[in-house]
């Protein structure tokens, strides 16, 4: 098959943060070009001009691509012939700047890829729905998580009745990196995540927590009702969040727990979820991707593996790159989340329609609902627990 | 070493409850006289005299103590010779009739081995503790998931500063079995544990997330403030909790959190626990309890195993009969319980003195705490998760 | 049930080895007596007189049935009146003395258990068998690890055909304790087990590679027909092996492989087996024993729990005690050897026949079988791997 | 780092094979791009011209570089500026062409990347790497599975000492996607390697059982003696064997083991290692491969993970990209394999030396090893295990 057939032309990308120092925006490069359908031409790499131009080669962008500030890239890119022009950006900054970065480009017509949390704050994040919704560029949040072949297969169970109605959802997301103040010597990535005037009113739970939550949202589509939530800063000296746990009480009864940390010891990236349905049960974790496990009282509990046979539904088939036992990982999931996305980028260039709310990539919507999420759970916290309206519609289902 | 030395004689044992259709009368038989320290000799199996009878000889108990009630028993076992009279009984009958049964054995003056959870509400617990403390016996509650030899090594760790200050603590006890209505199809295990008339006003909070309450308490010894919870109530018709989470704030600032279900399908016994201290972490399965995770940042992870070198201390010493690798389970952690109890009956028989709050076994203040844990949270449930107290007078550090 | 029905009582116990030192020798004990099924009321607890007496309190073997040798022993039980008189003994001393002791007790009419490797050469092993043939008693050899229900499951599945016909058998028994020279340290378990006077011809095939080598054939029964195998000492000044690794070939066409170490750093009891059959593999581990992972190409893996659901067999269902997520473990798969002899001694006592060839604990031919694979592996050794036959006139199929 | 410093640009990479119904050229095409240091400008995708083309677009590979024969593909790209030219080529087709291939892109001064088995026979082999030498090129065999960060770490800590006299090594590769004879209906990936006219004198040995061999040779560095082998054909109608076991007799004493299956239900790439030193143990699991477990008596087992800490030492420092607990896997390894080549392509380019026998890739001494391996397995085999040297003087030590 032709790379993005009908379009029959590689996809070409523009970076959006990633300079010196920055570690996701070196997997935005990675996943994205993963698949031999995209190409990376041009970026903005830092807000550092200097650094801007410097880390161009590392990305093989050429000088005169290599843009010193946003308004410049997108005055310079509109510029150029249609065939040459950048077809998206991916926005790889901390999240104060999302917004204003997010809203220019979506504004100017280009697709986007943003990270999570969507925006610095709940208002951002609404004003720049309706911008994307007016624009009717393609966009895609990176809660990368839901690009693993068995959470798009646990999705698609719970969307096929096999696990019945779901009654309870259990997330964590555990890690153990900031059980130090490594925002006190100035490592890079703990700096902006501790500091709220980048991170915005959470710490953990926004970095963390709201994946968790997404995660739980992407595999059932219940729909939130009310939460409450208790975070905690464990390290003395820390402005926000190191630890918290939430209650999600969801429109069909059910309920859902997030708990996140970022100060237990050893704990690398351990986000795990486990669901619970009158039919049937699933648990995936996170650090070992390539299995799913599907349980039933009376049963013999089942292990479904990436790629493991024909068991396994048309998502999980779509999903995957190589043959089960030959592991795929972190880069693979996010780059999914790139593919998924850049069907629609194909479907928009050629003129089609394409369904912002049913798309399998997490896209406006989600990015809205986690800032809903983030925000309640800074809200009820501060005010002991006490259960706070989620706005749900937006939601998917 | 001859057996209960210096008594050097077996302890005799009576069993209340167990009769025919009981899973843990046999359990508390087994645990009981796995180490040859003590032998059964009396009962009163059934609050069905015909039943009380017929199941004697199953326990080779003599019809003549195969008693029909336990006025009965204490009445017959109190005119034996000193040296033929049981030294001691084991309570292994429905909740509703703890309190009764244990009190009275107590105000005879018999040591006593209590089912969890300790009585049918906290009344009758703190009224138990009083006698047990005026009569001077031996009293353990069963809460036997920390006689297993790592949780006591959990314990000892904290206890020696290995994890720094405990910040948090997540606790679950996961289970599926009830996940249909098997109290309507008659089986017996199931129908009292959801009659409220004989379980007490919490069902999976009573049953199972008690237990995973103690094992954060046991392990750390941290002190619980106060205490939100969120009850459920999944399975139509149900008359108890089968689902539910709680929040728990410790004195020292910590948090920690209890999940149980007993409706998830396919899980089994599924009790687990995470502490997180400044220093270190743990990770420990009831499942798979041969085995301690252990992990510092920066290090690699570690795996404590039973027996498993002179890395471990004395409190794990003591707790195992089998080399490493020859995997130990459930009877041998209940038989613990029995054991570290056996010594204090011991030093009661000789007159010595014994320390019941530092007890290795749960002792009646535990049972104390867990009827609390239960109470508060039902009523933080009913109250939409209001922050309840808990008392902490008899509590262990 | 009565216990033993119809006989109705308890069976009498005597224990041969178990002194003050001995590992296995409570081993025995403890899993005799696990079920209530039998008392232990005399003894032969060493060779040593002083601590033949010594020992007796620790098992609560009264003075009198404490005797110095086994001739005294044999002599004083047979002048008891039938109704005390012990109903079989266990044989837990070193190899060289199984066969002097088996061969006595079984001519003078009691049941035995006896310890792997059954004798201390394949002669005495096959003059045994004769000697058990005539003498009419029950005979088990204590290959304990047959008795894990999930291994009992697994028989039943190869024996039903669900794996179609097996090709390949793989086990492993991997263990770290001899890493040094602990007999040098005059370490009781180390200095027997590497003294060819009294361990026999083999160090680590016999004490745990025939634990293998049974693993596979108890769960298959296939016929052996020829073995090559490579022995190796290498911990510098041991006089037997302690690593090796031998291969079979089976009358079906089914090749087996059998690794085993002492020498193995941190492995510590790791017992496990692979069995591929034309219709689904088998994989368990002594160490997680409550789990049997079942695969078939195209389906998900299985994990089938010990107690986990109706879908296991009658084997499997009669060998457990708790339910499933409860962890069972080594002395009760041990005790489950003795559940299965004991089912025969009650027949034999009741005039019953029973069936040596096709028992559910291993046998005498059993215990042949295992002298002939370590005879036989040593021999190949020594002609650099040269295949040689192995007997099956008494192996179970 | 401006890419592939001091040569400041993208290495150009040209594919053999790969064409439409490939598994591997995808992955090398993938691996090779991972790290944005090459492009894929040309191609002989296919022997079928016709495919040859039409694959072409898949790739992004411009049509007047799809060439149609490796001649052909030679000629041109020697005609081509130097600037233009491709750096490397990878060699992604079956067995039996990758001597003719390999031997005329080294001649004509092209760097190669080769699948293994390296050729289809010894004499091939021995004579390709008299090619490499004197044509001086840059030579990796992809035995991807020692790009693995976390192998590259039990290679560095053998050669470190840390764990002692290496004593024996159990490699295993276990599969099971060949249990039905996927060959007669005409599955391209089963056809090919069940054909010895395509694949050479072995069918699972040659595919699998040589890359746990070269994973243990690689780790420890131990210099093969003798081997004896048996292998087997379980699937009737089947040209080589899909089943066997070798051992090996290294130079210092130490013995290893080799079992592969292709014929296992359910397993499907189960490639694993255990390593027994007389320091330590290693143990590490392909299909789990970010975590090795590492042992040592009487101390808690470690996990060390990938990027877990300082503790790891500097291969697996370079051959990493994300932090830990975010998993890498297949296509990663591979491109550690590419990556480590490129620096020596990179030295070759500039006119430095590199050093063959020492490359952290495989190389063409590695290439041989193995083709010695598969030979002598077979020929062992052949004469019922008969112990056949194994020459040594390419040996990687």
């Amino acid at each position: 098959m032709p790379v993005n057939a009908p379009l029959n032309r590689k996809l070409r990308m523009g970076l959006i943060g990633g300079g010196q120092g920055s570690f996701i925006g070196r997997v935005h490069a990675t996943a994205a070009l993963l698949d031999n359908r995209a190409e990376l031409v041009a970026g903005a790499l830092s807000s550092d001009p200097v650094k801007a131009k410097a880390s161009a080669p590392d990305y093989d962008i050429p000088a005169d691509r290599a843009y010193t500030s946003v308004p410049e890239m997108i005055d310079a890119e509109l510029k150029l012939p249609a065939d040459q022009r950048v077809d998206f950006v991916s926005v790889a900054t901390p999240n104060h700047t999302h917004f204003p970065i997010a809203a220019a480009f979506a504004k100017a017509g280009f697709n986007v890829f943003c990270d999570k949390p969507l925006t610095f704050d709940l208002a951002q994040a609404e004003q720049l729905a309706e911008i994307v919704r007016d624009s009717g560029v393609v966009f895609a949040v990176t809660h990368n998580y839901t690009g693993y072949p068995l959470v798009r297969q646990a999705r698609e169970m719970v969307m096929n009745g096999e696990l019945g109605e779901i009654n309870a959802i259990r997330a964590f997301y555990i890690q153990g990196w900031l059980r130090t103040r490594l925002e006190a010597e100035n490592q890079k990535q703990a700096a902006w995540r501790t500091d709220p005037s980048k991170s915005g009113i959470a710490g953990c739970f926004g970095d963390i927590g709201t994946h968790a939550y997404n995660l739980g949202r992407f595999i059932t589509g219940l729909i939130p009702e009310d939460i409450s939530a208790h975070l905690k800063i464990f390290e003395p000296g820390r402005a926000l969040d190191d630890y918290g746990t939430a209650i999600i009480r969801f429109g069909n009864g059910a309920l859902g727990t997030v708990t996140a940390s970022q100060i237990s010891h050893g704990r690398e990236n351990d986000l795990w979820i486990e669901v619970d349905g009158t039919k049937g049960s699933l648990e995936w974790h996170q650090e070992e991707p390539n299995k799913l496990l599907v349980r039933m009282n009376g049963k013999p509990h089942q292990i479904y593996t990436r790629n493991g046979g024909p068991y396994l539904g048309a998502l999980a088939g779509v999903s995957t790159r190589l043959p089960s036992g030959h592991p795929e990982a972190f880069f693979e999931a996010f780059a999914n989340i790139y593919a998924a996305a850049y069907d629609d980028i194909v479907k928009r260039a050629n003129g089609q329609s394409f369904d912002r709310e049913k798309s399998l990539y997490p896209s406006i919507g989600d990015g809205v609902d986690g800032m809903n999420f983030i925000t309640q759970c800074v809200a009820s916290s501060q005010q002991n627990g006490a259960w706070l309206k989620l706005k749900h519609d937006l939601c998917r289902s």
